[in-house]
């Protein structure tokens, strides 16, 4: 499963009981934290969502609302006996909030915690089957999106046609990578004999905070799935920009630019009690639209371009 | 009213529903909150507790379960547009600690936040009907514990009794001190024939986080409501003293040692679901101990004037 489990939806100030912002990503038996508003270790609890599994924690930026969870987060796993390291990439001020936080309450974390400044955009992890790559957003303190990205070989092996063809494995890869085999008797067997096209790589891109950026759909292309946030409604652009945020038709305009698949909304402002309109303004411009609810979970499918057959 | 609300009652890992440390002490008009784990501020909205009443803030010490809500409520009281000032009075550390995550999110708190270090056991509050102290406690690191007393005269004037007789107002307060009056014919009216006991002055004394402290009572004495710390049930004295915590026979005793006149239970460890046992092993030695719940406001009465014998 490649999926994303909302814990908070909320912008700066709870309100409605919903929560500051905060996500889990997960893929290939990894739990990816993106952001850690107060009180995400609750709503872990609360949908389920285990702390153990988390290794590896992103902050998009040092505004509150989006890791005044995460201190607690981090002592409730040492009080809980972790071993296992966790990897920390954020903006560089909060290497020294954590320190002096420790050290006002005496306590050393019983596991390795990596920090990753962030400062430029790169590829933070690289792993044989997938990648997160950081990339700059335009907020009114320095903001990083995140690109989480599927590795996929472009052909896929079929075992009914390669059987009886005696090619060796050590070949296969150069099969998934679109090659010919030829045997030793030199007869010839095309890749296309022997493979199908694979699904598409999946990925998800994550965009909060940020203002309406048009940089930012080539820094994303074709994501499967594409979180950004809609503090306001479409009324609202001049507070949207004056404030570093964006609104419904702003992110509608972002994810028809950047070719997404589906675009999920979230970090909406506490002045607006319903959501409902949230998700018309935007599916009136982008119709694979979500609202980002708590609790509940979005799998990052392949996107359209070659939809799977529905059942 | 001169109440106490309980926010959280849970010790360091949130639990069962149960919250880090925070509580609301109202008298006069005047709010006081003290600690502020994480979530405070939602829990004050899930029990409808105003964040624009609360004008001093307390933390008894640098454990983040004690503070880790506190930046959100206050860069929530910010993005409300509070004015007013916030006096916060609290372990030397925390000035630091508030400084780096402004600075990092490029805040200005939009009212004045006034830091008063705790360093030595003095007044905090002068106020002309109440008083707020602190004094030490035994725990890991530093910690203090607040005792908020009524003041009162020893005596109140009876309406009845004094009409009619040409007692300048001016003199009331010495009235209210004991004193006779003598009018300007010589003629002496005696204090009792005018005034009446007064109801007892009512005082509550928080004390979280501490171990079994034998100098605690003399700091404390007579509180009409003693709020002391429970982290373990009786059978874990040894891991209560480790972890400079204390149990529920700990807590009754320093309940009877300072005379309390009712005794509020809390800051319970993760490790219990149910909390009844804490109540029922208070209770067979303190015999007026009530449970901290979350949510439920606890009066702070005058202490029974004559001690119920305890077993």
């Amino acid at each position: 499963m490649f999926g994303v489990t909302i814990l908070g939806n909320n912008s700066a100030l709870p309100a409605y009981d919903r929560h500051p912002t905060a996500q889990v990503v997960t893929l290939y038996g990894h739990s990816f934290l993106i952001d850690c508003g107060e009180g995400t270790q609750l709503q872990m609890s609360r949908y389920k969502v285990r702390r153990s599994r988390i290794g590896h924690i992103f902050i998009s930026h040092l505004h509150g609302d989006h890791y005044f969870g995460l201190m607690g987060l981090l002592t409730s796993m040492g009080l809980l006996g972790r071993k296992d390291g966790i990897h920390l990439y954020a903006p560089p001020e909060l290497d020294e909030i954590i320190r002096v936080q420790l050290a006002a309450s005496d306590t050393e974390l019983p596991f390795p915690l990596h920090f990753h400044p962030l400062t430029r955009e790169e590829v933070l992890v690289d792993h044989r089957k997938f990648s997160v790559e950081c990339f700059a957003t335009r907020h009114r303190i320095p903001c990083w999106g995140f690109l989480i990205r599927e590795k996929k070989a472009p052909r896929r092996i079929s075992r009914e046609k390669i059987a009886g063809l005696n090619i060796p494995s050590w070949f296969y890869d150069r099969l998934k990578n679109g090659e010919d085999y030829t045997d030793q008797e030199g007869t010839l067997i095309p890749n296309e004999s022997v493979t199908v096209a694979n699904t598409p790589a999946r990925s998800y891109a994550y965009c909060a905070d940020t203002l309406f950026d048009e940089e930012l759909p080539a820094k994303i292309k074709d994501a499967s799935l594409l979180y950004h946030e809609t503090t306001y409604l479409k009324d609202l652009p001049e507070r949207a920009m004056a404030r570093f945020h964006s609104t419904t038709v702003q992110a509608a305009e972002i994810a028809r630019r950047s070719m997404a698949g589906r675009l999920l909304i979230g970090h909406f402002s506490s002045k607006y009690e319903e959501l409902d309109p949230f998700l018309e303004e935007t599916r009136a411009l982008f119709a694979r639209t979500e609202l980002a609810v708590e609790g509940a979970t979005y799998l990052v499918e392949p996107a359209p371009p070659i939809p799977l057959p529905e059942k």
